[in-house]
């Protein structure tokens, strides 16, 4: 099955926004077992779309379209994806009936413009918008005439909005997908989510262990980004099943440790689960990464129950007078030391009263290193129950990935102490 | 002149990695003069980038790649681009020897397999890669057999890493861009960033104050996302640069307060600037945004000057005991209140010795809510060196995007409070 996506809107090649849907709908496509083989940008204007589409349609068994169904003068892929079916647009009184219920659940009145939208292509389906009023919409082609040999293909058309595109996809799409257009032999997927090992690395403890269920058809992908690599495993037919999660056993003893999660899993939210099913609290206090853990952590529904409080103590200052670090260790081993780490971490437990606590000091850069600490040099402390741990490391990247990546180490080292008392 | 981009890369296409690419390079080549017209993404096989080249060369006088130079067995962008344009690749010692240079320098000796970086389709301009080992190259075919009529076209092949895409670009191909495909007639163009504003009104309030310019040939795009809104003026031709500036002081005359910025300004990125020059400092005491503040602060080179300490006092304890925010103001009202965002600001302000101190509490949601104090409510305070300002908002949003636009309504309260006193 081919699958094609179209993203229709200006500001995308003007890169004033950034692509998300291609991101968001390729990987819950590829998990689906049909991964989109071509993506393509066009602009707001009926030519570009009108070719985009005739062109996909050549090759595509599913096109799915985003943006464009709105009321305004340059939302136009409704319009022109009809013209190319040769479909007429038919007004449909239900779906303006629930557009103004939606302005009137909001206390406004649905301007006239909006109507637009209750228009949809003669014999589409409408895919309701529960989060918004443009309707999404799936046509059929049969046959497909843009395609030579016989055989039917489907256009659905999404709204750009990420809130209401992506409702409709999962609660709407996605069972349609799985029902009409169901894959011809078995197909499963998972990707594991690791930290601590680098791509090649794990690709050489992998690769051999894997050896018999690759020829067995297995397929293997490595995404490295900072900090992490995903290892996504893909078997199809009758054994997929078997395949991977035999592949997942291989993996679990070979690379195990550095393995945190699956699918969407973050290590922050597999921080709030864990310390949250052990009813233990956390504490951050922060310099070099500067609010940066705790931003993550707090990006996690749940966060308030486990974490107490977090410093950003950038200033020496800040260190004494919130975190209670002896000015004198500062002094004599500058805030960028194994011993300052331990007084952040043991400080923010201390005044927190939390049962862990991290801490991270280091030099960010561009200035500030020496021959003894360059530039990159951190120290992550972890105050637990019962000790303190330091670690270091040598981060050499730009700012922002600098701050991840220590997060990312961080956090890594409060996952393994809490694996060592697996509830 | 017609630019267009292909993205190469099935990590792009599964959706394990976001296609930043588009939205960087799409951003440069605008403000340049030279829209990308259509972008697309292929995997990193030989049919597809073949396919995709070859169709791009049809309409493109500029065709730009990314990703597929490096050494392994899934680049091979180096090889299909020089097979579609008939090209040999031919061995160049000079650029091996950069290339065994770079690892050396890092006390590493190049694998042999890299060396396939140093093979370069004939007649091609060589980029060298200042941040990695692949060059990037240029290609010129003249005539460009794949577009009827006569006309040259190029392709510029990039690596994919941004840390070496993004220098090489400003560095080596802008400026080749800019000289040898100079633009027919005088292009510019300004962005200016807005917040506070919403589209429609900034349009209402713009579009009939702009009407005589937009009758000589000037647009206006606006672009919105959530807390800002860019409004982004291009003029072409002799009086290009009167245009966009008449524009600008119109938009300054109708819009002026809700302007912070030009081209890729933030909000923190001003307010780090703005103290600094000032030689005054800041503290955040954050509840519901959980250190997204400061991570934003933070990301600024720089902001080690101005934030003397940020705290994350989630818990009504460590508001007390971090910020010394009376018990007796959070029983009474509660800690989403007025008074308590007043009193986590001066604490903070206090217990610092910051001159400024922004506070932040709310009902982040989903649960949490009352008929008073509805799920998204907020609180922002500001403690200025002579008095303290609280603002009240409602914000009713997932949880990232709410934390995002309280930063922006928190820092631009700041903004419009060191706005009073320009230096």
């Amino acid at each position: 099955m081919i699958v094609e996506l179209i993203n229709t809107g200006s500001e995308l090649l003007l890169g004033r926004i950034l692509n998300a849907h291609q991101q968001w709908l390729g990987r819950r496509l590829a998990d689906m077992g049909r991964p989109i083989s071509r993506q393509i940008t066009v602009p707001d204007t009926a030519d570009a779309i009108e070719a985009a589409l005739q062109d996909a349609l050549t090759r595509a068994d599913l096109v799915i379209t985003t943006g464009g169904l709105g009321p305004t003068s340059d939302d136009v892929t409704r319009d022109r994806v009809a013209a190319v079916l040769g479909r007429k647009l038919v007004h449909q009184p239900e779906i303006e009936s629930q557009i103004r219920r939606f302005f009137e659940s909001r206390g406004r009145t649905m301007p006239e413009r909006t109507r637009v939208e209750s228009f949809v292509p003669e014999g589409a389906v409408v895919l309701p918008n529960r989060h918004g009023t443009a309707p999404g919409l799936v046509v059929e082609l049969n046959p497909n005439p843009f395609r030579s040999g016989e055989g039917r293909s489907w256009v659905v058309l999404l709204p750009g909005p990420p809130r209401e595109m992506q409702p409709m996809f999962d609660d709407q799409v996605r069972p349609w997908i799985e029902s009409r257009l169901p894959l011809e032999e078995a197909f499963v997927s998972e990707t594991y989510r690791t930290t601590g090992l680098g791509e090649s690395l794990m690709e050489a403890r992998l690769d051999s262990a894997l050896q018999p269920l690759l020829e067995q058809g297995l397929t293997v992908g490595y995404c490295a980004r900072v900090g992490e690599v995903d290892v996504r495993f893909v078997a199809r037919g009758r054994n997929a099943e078997v395949q991977v999660r035999a592949a997942g056993a291989i993996l679990e003893s070979v690379a195990g440790e550095f393995v945190f999660g699956r699918g969407d899993d973050s290590l922050e939210g597999l921080l709030v689960r864990e310390l949250t099913a052990r009813k233990m609290s956390l504490a951050l206090a922060e310099s070099c990464t500067g609010g940066h853990l705790a931003n993550r952590i707090t990006n996690i529904p749940g966060a308030s129950a486990v974490l107490l409080g977090g410093y950003v103590t950038y200033a020496n200052a800040a260190k004494t007078s919130a975190l209670g670090v002896p000015p004198e260790l500062l002094v004599e081993h500058g805030a960028v030391s194994e011993v300052v780490a331990r007084a952040m971490a043991e400080g923010a437990q201390r005044v927190t009263g939390a049962d862990y606590a991290l801490s991270v000091t280091g030099i960010a850069g561009p200035a500030g290193g020496s021959e003894e600490k360059p530039v990159g040099t951190v120290f992550i402390g972890l105050a637990c129950p019962d000790r303190t741990s330091v670690s270091r490391h040598l981060n050499c990247f730009d700012r922002e990935t600098f701050k991840f990546l220590t997060a990312q180490q961080a956090f890594d080292q409060l996952r393994r102490e809490l694996a060592k008392s697996r509830i």
